[in-house]
């Protein structure tokens, strides 16, 4: 993975930058210095380093506008970033680029619940959101597995989901306004807490264009009840091809329950030893939760165990507390952080319909073979949202460039079942070259040209989501 | 409302082009015989009539990408239209335009239990992608009151919702791909059925977007599995007021009914005296309809009603069996057709936040008095989509201009109280020139160089969405 050389003349300028940038902000909010500067050079996808020209953290809107002012006119590229937390390099400073962090904005703005929503500045974490409606009941849907440290801004950039997505929506079912701040400073709103709008849906087109069209410093985010209760039940079989099979049925049997999580054999072994949650050693395990009223909770889950039964489960375990179904999911919400502990990996984030579950998964073990990488699997089966963890040695010189061959072959066979390159972790460098795997040069243009029309300089995020050799003549 | 002057050299040219079509589509594929013709001069604002300079009945995407590239290559509008329910003039004609009509296209092109969609061609009425589905037990959810006519291609435009759209979101909530012809002819697909997709949300910006960016050909359609029961409640109050806080106090209580439905003094009369649905005579009604299996249906109308009875109603009746339930919610079906019976009128939609219900009918309730015009309300209420229908007598010189400034001035309210210009009916020509009340110049420069990037020669459904004015230097 290569990024363009850096603007030399930008190198130059950085003096003046950063004092048009102080005046703007003042001392605190702006950081040049080296060493601190490391805080900003990468975000997830570590394994890529560069440290930013500057570091800037506005304090509120105007202040934003001030950068992006500065910025547009001083010609300097500007990399925004949440909580760092993105799995795709999304937030990846460049040598010329002024980062900015909006981490300082995180404050509740409004909260009603007449209109069922609340109203944030988008540096807020998205578990803080929740818990600033949580004493009255209602609670945010989206949870990506980063959720106690990644920000709302980064949930809107990537359209973030998470486990328990399958019944909720992801982050644009979820987000009714914004308040941007254009390349050149200007700030617009777009939406708000009403229903749709006229025109062209611009509201639709900003979640999920990973600050390539704006920075969002504001969302209005709806907010749901909290339901009553809810039941995990975790059901092991001894074949990917069979557990595929179960969740293709389940979905086919018009049951939405509000998670089904899958995690392989590997993936069960690491989170087993990491977190002792008591999985079954098995091929294959589904951690499947229903919701609501104790009525609907019985009567949900008796159709998914006669299902599942019917496929013959090594095991097949109904959570009877609450401290059981803490346990249940424990060992899948730290399963990432128990797969590191045991390797270097590479997380993808492909999805495919559902139904072609049982072969993709055959497909990745056999490719993985080829390749000679293990590969865990740990994902979200009931949306076909994948997430294939590629082990590799970060010490063994070649195995990196490996991993990212192997990623790039199954992100293409997502595409060839009919699925596509990402489902919440966003294109940002990672999956840039491999856009054409997806799109055709016209679509890729147009994409660009909608870019165009928002951010005409390309001030923003460059180098990321469009092939290099693509962008070229559009980016400074 | 007015409509630009259509273009002489157009009307000059019209046997060349309708040659050119002939040989496209075959003899019965084009329509040119000014008596034929008017089955397309108008459509469901049908208060504004002009019929186009041919229509074509295209029988496939290749027909339909035929039918763009000529018309792109002659510079000849395209107005496309679905069944032509459409209630702001989405597909009013131009005499100087191809109406491109889509119903001919209605096969249901493939049904996928195990990933849950159903791909159809747009020109299938809405009611009957249900009817592709409901013998497996599965159903679409966007339920507009036209859904035994309106077609998808048209409920894709205008992003179209329905009584039952509170629970599972409109249109683009339940949208997962298209094939699009663009303007050139060339044919895309955008989404499909998987989630999200890298890149930009190109879905999301196509759907509502008035078919002023390609013509939608074939839908991939999420669909859900039918509730095991259904019940409604009717609850008649003695003011307007009483009853929108009895609404906003349901929704703050983090319920969420599947429909919550309200119906005026005015529109229960009319719809009393049109199908005897035994409505209580009171200022306000409310239809509020639950889903889900007997003890979920039990627990959520009990909260329901516990609060609906803490504000005092004049009535309150739970339904009782099927036949109860179909005479409840046949007033409220058949409400737009009652009010027919008595009046001219013109139904608007504008959206607002559901705790501004109370003051907003008040206020229009005055509106309607200060220009001398009765406005009854009949509408979505548990989101805030309003459907005020302003009665007016289109025999008398001057009403129908009466009625547009007032419907003007509604709108205007629901942007100054934080709602906007329209739901779920769309634009069109209706409320093109309020546009500005909503959005600054800049804003609607954006929208329109996002529709140069897709239709640089604004080939597609010209002279509606954007203001007269703006959008002049563009058209052709």
């Amino acid at each position: 993975m290569q990024m363009p050389e850096p603007n030399a003349g930008i190198l130059a300028r950085k003096p003046r930058i950063v004092a048009r940038l102080r005046e703007a902000l003042g001392e605190g909010g702006v950081i040049d210095d080296g060493i601190e500067l490391r805080a900003y050079e990468c975000d997830g996808l570590s394994a890529y380093r560069c440290p930013p020209l500057c570091a800037v953290l506005p304090a509120s809107t105007e202040e934003v506008s001030a950068v992006m002012r500065i910025c547009h006119d001083e010609g300097v590229p500007v990399v925004p970033r949440g909580s760092g937390t993105s799995l795709s390099g999304g937030a990846l400073p460049t040598a010329d680029a002024v980062l900015l962090g909006i981490a300082r904005m995180n404050e509740v703005l409004e909260t009603d619940y007449a209109n069922r929503f609340i109203r944030v500045q988008t540096g807020r974490t998205n578990l803080s959101v929740t818990g600033a409606v949580e004493a009255d009941g209602f609670f945010y849907a989206p949870d990506p597995s980063s959720q106690l440290a990644c920000a709302i801004a980064g949930n809107i950039a990537m359209n973030s989901g998470g486990a328990h997505c399958l019944k909720y929506g992801v982050t644009t079912n979820n987000l009714m306004g914004v308040t941007m701040v254009m390349a050149d400073g200007e700030v617009v709103e777009i939406g708000g807490a009403h229903l749709d709008a006229g025109g062209l849906d611009l509201l639709g087109l900003v979640c999920g264009s990973e600050g390539q069209l704006g920075v969002v410093t504001e969302a209005t985010l709806r907010i749901l009840a909290r339901p009553e209760g809810a039941r995990p039940v975790l059901i092991g079989y001894d074949s990917a091809e069979v557990a595929g099979q179960c969740v293709s049925d389940i979905i086919k049997a018009g049951i939405l329950p509000v998670a089904i999580e899958y995690m392989d054999r590997l993936v069960i072994q690491a989170a087993e030893a990491h977190v002792h949650a008591d999985y079954p050693d098995c091929e294959a395990l589904l951690i499947i939760e229903v919701e609501g009223s104790e009525a609907e909770i019985a009567d949900q889950l008796g159709r998914i165990i006669a299902i599942a039964n019917a496929h013959n489960p090594v095991e097949l375990r109904e959570s009877g507390s609450a401290a059981e179904s803490e346990k249940i999911w424990q060992g899948r919400k730290t399963a990432f952080g128990a797969m590191g502990q045991i390797n270097d990996y590479m997380c993808l984030d492909g999805t495919i319909p559902v139904s072609q579950l049982p072969q993709v998964l055959r497909r990745i073990g056999e490719m993985g073979d080829e390749y000679g990488l293990q590969v865990g699997n740990v994902f979200h089966a009931g949306d076909g949202n994948m997430h294939p963890l590629i082990l590799y040695d970060a010490n063994r010189p070649g195995d990196l460039e490996k991993a990212e061959d192997l990623g790039a072959d199954i992100l293409r066979l997502c595409v060839e079942v009919g699925g596509c390159l990402t489902g919440e972790h966003g294109v940002g460098v990672e999956k840039r070259e491999i856009m054409p795997a997806q799109y055709s040069g016209d679509d890729l243009e147009i994409q660009m040209q909608v870019k165009d029309v928002f951010d005409p300089k390309w001030v923003l995020n460059p180098a990321k989501v469009f092939p290099l050799d693509l962008s070229a003549g559009r980016r400074m």
